[in-house]
C-alpha cells in the first residue's frame, strides 16, 4: 500500500524532473543539449528507478545538479528564479522521501556528543571551552596555540607548564618543602644517566610503574583535573584522546604543514641549516609518532583521529587563530 | 650599540616579570608557590639570557603562561584586571623584540595567497569561489557537498557529471550528433571488456595517451576552465592538486571519519553487512589512494597536503556544512 503511494510519488516527480530539464534547455538552448535526451517514458522509469534504489542515490543527484548548474547560468532573472524555485521544490520533495540520499547521517554519537565545536549551547553549562592542539615540530603550533589561548582569555598549558606543575603538586603530596627552584634552568639542560638505584627507587615510589608511565597517569589526571574546572588550552600530551576516554566534552585540532615548509621555518627559528633543520624534524616526528601511538593505540596526524586539522602554511600563523576562531563561532576581531 | 639597547630593554622587562610573579603570589597565596622562586639577580639573568636566546623562546612563554593562568584565577576584579594589564603590556613588549616568538611566520606563500578562505577580500575580484572536495568513501562526503553547493547556490561538480560534460564536449569536438540518450543508465553497470581494436583505436584518438590518462587530462583542462569562469564545488578528480599547480584559488577540503563510523555508514546506506562494508571500503580506499598518488605525485590523506581536514563523525552531515560555512566567513542560517 505505501508502497504503491511512493511509486505514485515517484512518478510524478520524474515527470517533474523532466520537465524541468526541458524548460531549462528551452530557455538556455545550451549546446550541450539536455539533459535526458531519450523520450519521456523510458526517461521517467529510469529516474522513478534511480529514486527506488538507494544504493544509486548519488546517481539521481548528479542528474539533478547538472540540472541545477545549467539553471544556474540563465541570464533573465524571472525565468531564473521560476525555474530554481521549481528546482528547490523537486529537491526537498526528493529529501523528504525515505531513505533517500543526505538522509543517513554520518555520526559518532559518543564523539560528537562531546565535541565543543558543534554548537557550545548544545552543551551543559558546566562545560568549559577545552581546546586540544595536537601538532607537528615546524610548523608554529606552538605559536598558533599561545597566542590562541591568549585572545581568548583562556589558560594555556604545554609540556614546560606541565612539567613545572606537576613537580610542584609531587613536592606538595611528599609533603617536603621544595626547596628547588622551579625555574632551574638546568632543567632544559641534558638529563645525566640515571643510576640503578635512582630507577630501582622511583620504581617503587610510582607504584610499580616505569617513571615515564606514572608520569604520563598522573598528567593524564591533571588534564582531566583541568578540562573539568576551568577553560584552557593544551598542546599535545595526547590529551584530546585522554579526554575522549574520559568523556568529557573538547575541541581536538591537529596542526601540521608540509615537510619542506615546516624546514624552512625551523631554519629560520632555530638558526639551524637545512641539513640540521630535516634531521631534527625527523627526530622529533619519530618521538611524537612514538608517544602518540604508544599512548593512544591510534596512527598520529591521520586526520579522522581530530576533529580538525588545520594545514598552518596555507593560512599563515594569524589566519590559522582566525580560522579556529571562526569555527568556535567566536567573531573576528 | 643596538645590542646594547636590546639588553636594556631584557633587563627591565625580566625586572618587571620578576615582580608581576611576585604580585601574582601576594595576591593568590597560591599553595603551588611562586614562578620564580629564585633570588631576583639570578632569575633576572636566567630571564634575560631567555629573552636572548632565540631557540628557547618558547621556554620563556611557558614561563610567562605560567603566571598569567594563575593571574586569572584571581577573584578580586580590580586586583585581577590591574595585574593582566600588566601581564599584557609585557607581552606586547616581548612580541616587539626582535625575532622573539610568533615572530616568524609559517607561510607558503605562493599556496597561501591563492587560499581563498583566508580571506575572500583579499583576493582579486574576477576570481570565483572554487570549493575543492576530497572524501574517503562512507564520510558522507558527497552528501556533504552537494548540500552545501546547494547551500551556497553555486554548481556542483562530481564524477558523473563529469563524464556527461566530457562525452559531450567530446561529441561537439567530433562534429557528430550525439544520438547518445546521457541518461543511457548502462553507464552505471559493469563495462564490457574492451578489445584490443578499441584500445588501439583509442590510443590513436587521444595522442598517444591511453584513453585514462586522456581523460584525466581533458577533465584538469574543464577544471581549470571551470574554476576560472564561474563559483563551484568540485568533488574529488585530484582538482586540489590540478588547480594548485594552475595558480587558481581555491580552497581544498577533506572529509573523513573513523574507519568503524564509516563501515556502519556504508552498512546503512547500501544494505551491506559489515563483511561486504569493510571488503568495499578496502577495495575504494585502495582506489582512491592509487589514483591520487598516481596524478599528484603526493601521498592521499595526509592533512598537509588540503588547507583544511574535517572529521565528519564528530559534526554530523548538518553541523561539518555549517563549520565549512563558518570558515568562508558565511553566516549560519
Amino acid at each position: 500500500m505505501s508502497e504503491n503511494i511512493n511509486r505514485e510519488i515517484y512518478t510524478e516527480l520524474a515527470n517533474r524532473i523532466y520537465d524541468l530539464d526541458a524548460e531549462v534547455y528551452r530557455v538556455l538552448g545550451s549546446s550541450l543539449g539536455r539533459t535526458f535526451t531519450g523520450n519521456r517514458d523510458t526517461t521517467i522509469r529510469t529516474l522513478s528507478m534511480l529514486m527506488y534504489t538507494k544504493p544509486d542515490g548519488h546517481l539521481l543527484r548528479s542528474e539533478l545538479a547538472l540540472i541545477s548548474n545549467m539553471a544556474r547560468t540563465i541570464k533573465d532573472p524571472a525565468e531564473k528564479s521560476r525555474l530554481m524555485t521549481e528546482y528547490d521544490e523537486i529537491l526537498k520533495a526528493i529529501e523528504q522521501l525515505p531513505n533517500m540520499f543526505g538522509s543517513t547521517d554520518i555520526l559518532d554519537a559518543e564523539r560528537a556528543a562531546l565535541n565543543l565545536a558543534v554548537r557550545r549551547e548544545k552543551i551543559s553549562e558546566n562545560d568549559h571551552l577545552v581546546i586540544c592542539i595536537s601538532r607537528t615540530q615546524g610548523s608554529a603550533g606552538n605559536d598558533i596555540g599561545f597566542e590562541l589561548a591568549d585572545k581568548l582569555r583562556i589558560n594555556y598549558y604545554d609540556v614546560e607548564i606541565f612539567n613545572q606543575v606537576m613537580k610542584r603538586l609531587e613536592a606538595e603530596k611528599d609533603n617536603v618543602q621544595d626547596k628547588e627552584n622551579f625555574t632551574d634552568f638546568n632543567k632544559y639542560g641534558k638529563k645525566t644517566h640515571e643510576s640503578l638505584k635512582t630507577k630501582l627507587k622511583e620504581l617503587n615510589r610510582y607504584h610499580g610503574l616505569s617513571k615515564q608511565d606514572a608520569v604520563f597517569f598522573n598528567m593524564s589526571d591533571l588534564i582531566c583535573e583541568l578540562a573539568r574546572t576551568e577553560d584552557c588550552l593544551i598542546m599535545g600530551r595526547c590529551a584530546d584522546a585522554i579526554l575522549k576516554n574520559n568523556h568529557i566534552p573538547h575541541i581536538s585540532i591537529f596542526i601540521s604543514a608540509p615537510f619542506q615548509v615546516r624546514t624552512q621555518h625551523v631554519m629560520d627559528v632555530r638558526n639551524m641549516d637545512m641539513k640540521q633543520a630535516v634531521r631534527f624534524l625527523k627526530k622529533m616526528d619519530k618521538q611524537h609518532k612514538k608517544y602518540y601511538e604508544f599512548y593512544t593505540g591510534e596512527k598520529w596526524g591521520k586526520p579522522e583521529n581530530y576533529d580538525l586539522c588545520i594545514n598552518s602554511a596555507n593560512y599563515g600563523i594569524k589566519e590559522t587563530i582566525d580560522v579556529i576562531k571562526r569555527l568556535l563561532n567566536q567573531q573576528t576581531q
